[in-house]
């Protein structure tokens, strides 16, 4: 999407491949919002290590990272022995793996260029088909998240107040986002509409990357703590509820998401307003069978007993500020429980929005096979 | 409650008054939890200053300490004239009023004051009078809270997980507390429970104030963000919720409490959970006939863009920190919607813990004689 840094405005994508250079090119997230800054990381390593340490996070977005450094690991063998090439792509591809673990993103993304590598009979031609696979699976995820706004779009008529939490932008993805597409559809076609943004502690993703984005985008938006939704519905100021999902159950139209997810969906649900979740097909999972099996990741306390910030703003609001410090807000003998997701069942889900139309939650296993089930 | 710095416990009141010094002698409730620290205010105007300083907060402490400033005034009468002496103590009951204008709890408690002292017949009978009555209204305070406490730990059980939201605890009274009355009552009779701390953003008055008390008193709790609730009580995790109020409807039993009061008890209610508010009779308004008319303050937006804490934590546990920081967390360009308090309705209340019993809300208007209405 559009960022405007000094009055110049370009269009960015969170990953994208020099291939002059070799390199992966990452917006620094971990700046964000008070800076923005492109990264490279010259070899699949140091992509290995961007993975890990969040300089780039979010599914589509790891998945595009994991791609390009699969093809950026290939590109960098010297030699035309093919078994030898077939271990290090092997080597490669563990590496990027292994920067985190958990998500099932960077390992869909690099098996789709391993299967277009095969039909190479060379090294030259294999690195040419990963770099164009990789380029390919980027380019998808975008394209599927400008299908979920084309379709997310009809949803949003003029003069709402849409509420959403956390951030499932285009930050999270290579480009458009998806809870985020719907509104950037929208927008496009001149509809006027005002987003609350969640803060979503302990992370705050809400108040720092979709706040971020809005504002880059020119979207009218306030953020607002995770106390107020209630009152906001209460009071009928919320006219739609989207939001994105970590993992969508296949069988039974459950949702995990950011922690905070099903209380929001609790609240609208009490006061008669939809909830959507806007989500790339990827993120389905046909197998498990019910979402209190899902892992709810316990993370560290630190997250909840304080937050990280800049004690210096910025003079103005071009300027941006660089130093990001923690500060400790609460009682210093207390500790604390954080968990970061939790599921919302189908009940209180209005529909999904995918690439391939809107769907009741519990839609989704009979159409699983034009759904990639 | 109790206090213990470098390892010697001691018992405080939020509240009380040297006269030697004739001056309130406060508990500094903005170092809290960084640092705990009495402070005397010498004058009436300095109690007046402390008092729109938030050195005090929370309604029966405001009431204590005007009470207290009022007699502190009295007593700085040098003179005979009982006409100068009432012209000189109207001079310092504006004075405390003006200092919080839209609390009640401190106009009630000066004219408490004044009514007792007009028993007395000379300058200095009715300075003495009127010390009497401030004190008689502290410990009233505190007893109303002991109260509370004797009727709400019948609601706590062994091993129950009791969830509270903001800090209704003993810094915001005397002593004691309301919300925090039934924890400290059940503790004494020597049940164990679990209780989860809300941090209640955008101040984190959870997080510093209520896991402050509960530490210093030894009992197990967690902090968790505003976004945790939901989740624990999907997992069985919550068997009862307290919480306080700042203002409760005698004609129909809703509650007007912080921001995400009103989430709450939609979520213990969706999930069986027996959700209760406890008070002392002084926040019952008999008046108002709907919750829609409370005024829901709105506060500055600074609060949900960035948060208060220490930079440089203690290096242990015993060690405090004095330099608390603002640090701004959300995205540079974008602004906040900050309302402060909700409005629950009756039905989602099982009941109100208040010093005269426990009751359902909508029983409060029948009773409203032997509760003072």
């Amino acid at each position: 999407m559009n960022v405007t840094i000094a009055g110049r405005t370009r269009h960015y994508r969170t990953v994208t491949f020099d291939p002059e250079r070799n390199a992966v090119m990452l917006i620094e997230q971990r700046l964000l919002p008070h800076e923005f800054r492109i990264v490279a990381t010259r070899d699949f390593p140091e992509t290995a290590r961007a993975i890990k340490a969040m300089v780039v996070r979010g599914a589509g977005a790891i998945g595009a990272t994991a791609a390009y450094g699969l093809a950026q690991g290939a590109r960098a063998f010297r030699g035309k022995g093919m078994a030898k090439f077939a271990q290090h792509v092997e080597k490669v591809y563990q590496a990027l793996k292994a920067a985190r673990p958990t998500a099932v993103d960077p390992v869909n993304a690099m098996n789709q260029v391993r299967a277009a590598m095969r039909s190479g009979e060379t090294v030259v031609e294999q690195q040419a088909l990963a770099l164009a696979a990789a380029e390919e699976f980027a380019h998808e995820d975008a394209r599927h998240c400008e299908e979920i706004g084309r379709h997310g779009a009809k949803l949003i008529r003029n003069g709402m107040n849409v509420l959403t939490h956390c951030n499932a932008g285009w930050l999270a993805f290579v480009d458009i986002g998806s809870a985020t597409a719907p509104m950037y559809a929208a927008q496009a076609q001149r509809k006027k509409f005002h987003v609350f943004c969640d803060e979503t502690r302990p992370r705050s993703q809400g108040a720092t990357l979709t706040a971020w984005e809005l504002a880059q985008q020119g979207i009218s938006h306030q953020i607002i703590a995770d106390n107020t939704a209630g009152h906001l519905m209460q009071r009928g100021k919320v006219d739609l509820v989207i939001v994105g999902s970590d993992r969508t159950l296949g069988r039974t139209g459950e949702v995990a998401n950011k922690i905070g997810t099903y209380t929001k969906a609790v609240l609208a649900h009490r006061h008669g307003i939809p909830f959507y979740v806007a989500i790339p097909l990827s993120t389905i999972d046909w197998n498990l069978k019910r979402g209190f099996d899902i892992p709810i990741e316990e993370r560290d306390e630190s997250e909840v007993l304080g937050a990280w910030g800049v004690s210096q703003p910025p003079k103005s609001k071009t300027q941006l500020s660089k130093a990001r410090t923690y500060v400790r807000v609460a009682n210093p003998t207390s500790g604390a429980l954080n968990y970061g997701f939790d599921v919302t069942p189908a009940e209180l889900i209005t529909g999904i929005i995918t690439p391939a139309g809107v769907f009741k939650p519990r839609e989704l296993w009979s159409r699983r096979k034009e759904l990639g089930g």
